[in-house]
């Protein structure tokens, strides 16, 4: 280790990288908390990659990887011909929060998410869903909701991996050996949170593999990512409170907090993801819901500086931030992104995860990982619920993850996930009129792309429809009553997983055909 | 067929028998069709058994098993040396529910459940819980929960079935079977109101085995009985609303209601079961949650005339009943009673059943049986609650029980479940301090023996506990402001069917040495 002067205002002393585990991970750590404490302030300068690598005696590929994904989370940035810098940061806000003045629409940046920048658009900045609590059975029938599809798979369903190479003999074997001789004991009544190992198992990937230091306390087994947002729902939000969601968005989210008595409030998003700076100015908002990862369904990562305001916010407020990482495991360079969780240090967000969108849709089998104050309000909730999850999909699970089969499969999803992509954007049909051009897809399972009219997407999906391919509209993930025109809400939706590549040729084909 | 004349009151004419099918239950619901509209009214004297055999050109133990099913669900009463009369049914109510006097605790009948007649009691007539719905989070952390136990199971755990004798094996294959080459199709998002071929089968099997005439349309499937309640509270109950529950009862349920914000109410339980004449008193009251075929803990099934009027209030009031039919599978003489849900022609029943019950407590599998009104609500509801319950679980139930696994391990349940009964009352300790006698076990899984004190409960739970005997106290299934003084409380509730035989007999002697 050296601690001799470098040619810039970083000092690596005290880094002390253990040459036995991954050292561009420890490296990214130890520099994301040097950034995160104040230690290297915003605007300072890093060394280049070639010169610390030399002043830590590693490789320069190491350190690379290391500035790669301190680059993909915003911690640092880098400015052209000229090197890299710690990206200045916002300043935190101590002062209670003020009530924006009642014209909510002035004052707000009015980027657009990638994909949907062919427009110019005048945001909205806050819409409400109609609150429904008058008469419980109301209160679901007025939604309309978002169910997701049935049937079988085809090109392009959203939501759905590439489930088709789960590696079910696997599966098999290790639920009859569950089956075959199971311990009494496991077949009682189980812990409300879940199966112990299984916990254990997730805390582990967690902390590897996401960056997120969780105890396997803090880990609450739930039937599906759904579940644990319903369970959010129910249990953080007084009647009548606003929940502020991303718009446009997840419906099925924003429809479980309306049915548990909130008032769903939007919040525009933009190229940094939700427009945090509007939480302050909600009415009785105590909660936010988020997809920092990959917003849904626009795509956008939320960026550094809002993950940063977000939990300024739900520290002032004593809030919640529910973060959905549903697609999380998918990205296609680099190490997946660490969650806003693990930012937090105050015990404001409760993390949601899936196995659905590695295993297969109806594994109804997700987790929260929760602030430890919270851990036993929702067992107990949980147990009054439903006591608790079918246990041998808890226990063949644990197996699968212990064994290796979970890590090595999601490297097998992922680069399929890759591989469809690719096909999607080799074939994708070129000059068709009012279709914007294909974004880049850095992560997840599927790619918004503008439209410049809903009746041009209309038409679009009809046509898609006549030749069997299924395609969301974007303008169904705005929220009923948002006050952005309705062109400006118009694109489409595709999953790029669901199918292989064979079928997205073919898909793509019969959409060139008809969309020309 | 005759239609020569009786000597007494009662034309077999038109009852037509299909000599192909079960002819005693054929003509049981010929019989109870007739007493329940009119044809056949209360204080007709029926044939005897042997006539009526002759009448019908069937066996005379046909017309016995018909009539011992009558005579058990209340439709006919005998009379010492004087033959089988039709019960008279009260008179049902047309009038608006009157409210009662404030002093809610005159004019009440003060019987007592078998089983805790030992006492002369003041009954408490209306108890409520508290209300907690300030707080989300206190809305559960305040109340103490009903968790059911874990660990192994040992003598005499309550709500356990004899799930030693499940075969596994039978269940291993089925699992593996599902999982080796699964339809790609099942292992997308699934119908949250559950697999298409499960519901088929219980709507068949409550239509054939139960009495219950239902379409698979009606079947929600549910993670356990206990989701199928909690789904009902939140569903069909307002903020603030009353909710009648059996006092004692069953907890878990009593809190499911509570926090989905119902006032929770206290019902006296008598010989007949739920004092249903309490329910046109309670404030803002439209939901009452029943144990009718075997109380709990009390062990009394409700009697024909409070199922009637029970059915009466609720058409009265717009009103729901929940029937929790947790163990009607477990009746150890004739065939198990048919539901409250059977005598329901307004769509106001929802029955709850399970499988835990019959396979083992960890399955969480269970249904509910839905009124027509509530079919599209209550699967929207579910779907933004979890989507579906987990689908290889009922996949491979239904299969268990197209290939005849269920029927025949139900009847092998059945008869362990009576050979365990009959341990416990050849070994029950005799002359012990203040233990009342065993009452008579007809149905369920649990006995409830009355103790004199409070006190005495809780020394008799003490020894107990210290010769590692699993018993609950009766004291703990009452609301916790229940009226009824302490000492009326006591009792003990023991489940027989957990553990095999010799483990019963072997707790039993220790319970003689340190209860004596």
């Amino acid at each position: 280790m050296s601690d001799s002067a470098l040619p810039i205002a970083f000092n690596p002393a005290g880094i002390l990288l253990d040459p036995k585990k991954g050292l561009s991970r420890q490296l990214y750590h130890a520099l994301r908390a040097r950034v995160l404490d104040g230690r290297l302030s915003g605007g300072a300068r890093l060394p280049a990659s070639r010169d610390l690598a030399a002043a830590l005696g590693i490789s320069r590929n190491s350190v690379v990887r290391a500035y790669d994904q301190l680059y993909a989370e915003g911690f640092i940035e880098g400015r052209i011909g000229d090197g890299t810098y710690v990206t200045q940061l916002p300043e935190k806000k101590t002062s209670p929060p003020k009530k924006l003045s009642t014209n909510l629409s002035t004052g707000f940046s009015t980027g657009l998410p990638t994909g949907l920048s062919t427009k110019t658009p005048v945001l909205p900045v806050i819409t409400s869903s109609k609150v429904i609590h008058s008469s419980a059975l109301h209160k679901v029938a007025r939604h309309s909701l978002d169910s997701p599809p049935s049937g079988p798979p085809r090109a392009f369903r959203v939501g759905v991996p590439a489930f088709d190479l789960f590696p079910f003999d696997v599966w098999s074997k290790l639920q009859a050996g569950f089956w075959r001789k199971p311990d009494l004991q496991q077949l009682c009544y189980g812990d409300p949170a879940g199966d112990a190992r299984l916990r254990g198992l997730i805390a582990a990937y967690l902390r590897t593999s996401r960056g997120l230091a969780c105890t396997p306390e803090q880990i609450l087994i739930t039937c599906g990512a759904q579940q644990g947002i319903s369970l959010c729902a129910q249990l953080l939000v007084e009647l009548g409170e606003g929940v502020a969601v991303e718009n446009p968005g997840y419906h099925a989210a924003a429809q479980a907090f309306a049915i548990a008595g909130a008032q769903v409030l939007g919040v525009p998003v933009d190229q940094e993801g939700m427009q945090c700076d509007a939480l302050a100015g909600l009415p009785h908002c105590r909660l936010a819901y988020v997809t920092p990862s990959h917003q849904y369904p626009s795509g956008v990562t939320m960026s550094l500086a809002r993950r940063l305001a977000l939990l300024d916010w739900a520290e002032r407020t004593q809030g919640w931030i529910v973060e959905d990482d549903y697609d999380g495991e998918y990205r296609y360079s680099g190490a997946p992104l660490s969650p806003l969780a693990a930012l937090d240090r105050q015990g404001r967000v409760i993390y949601v995860g899936t196995f659905g969108k590695v295993a297969f849709p109806a594994l109804r089998l997700g987790y929260l990982v929760l602030p430890k104050a919270l851990i036993e309000p929702f067992a107990q909730r949980r147990s009054l619920d439903m006591r608790h999850s079918e246990v041998s999909t808890q226990a063949v699970m644990a197996e699968f993850m212990a064994s290796g089969h979970f890590q090595r499969h999601i490297r097998r999803m992922r680069r399929a996930a890759l591989s469809r992509r690719n096909t999607l954007l080799a074939h994708w049909p070129q000059g068709v009129e009012g279709l914007g051009e294909l974004p880049a897809i850095v992560a997840g399972l599927h790619v918004t792309v503008a439209v410049s009219s809903l009746e041009r997407e209309q038409a679009l999906l009809a046509l898609a429809s006549q030749v069997d391919v299924e395609i969301n509209g974007l303008s169904r993930y705005w929220l009923r009553d948002s006050t952005e025109p309705v062109d400006n809400r118009a694109g489409l939706v595709l999953g790029f997983a669901a199918v292989p590549e064979v079928a997205i040729k073919a898909a793509l084909a019969r959409l060139s055909h008809v969309w020309r």
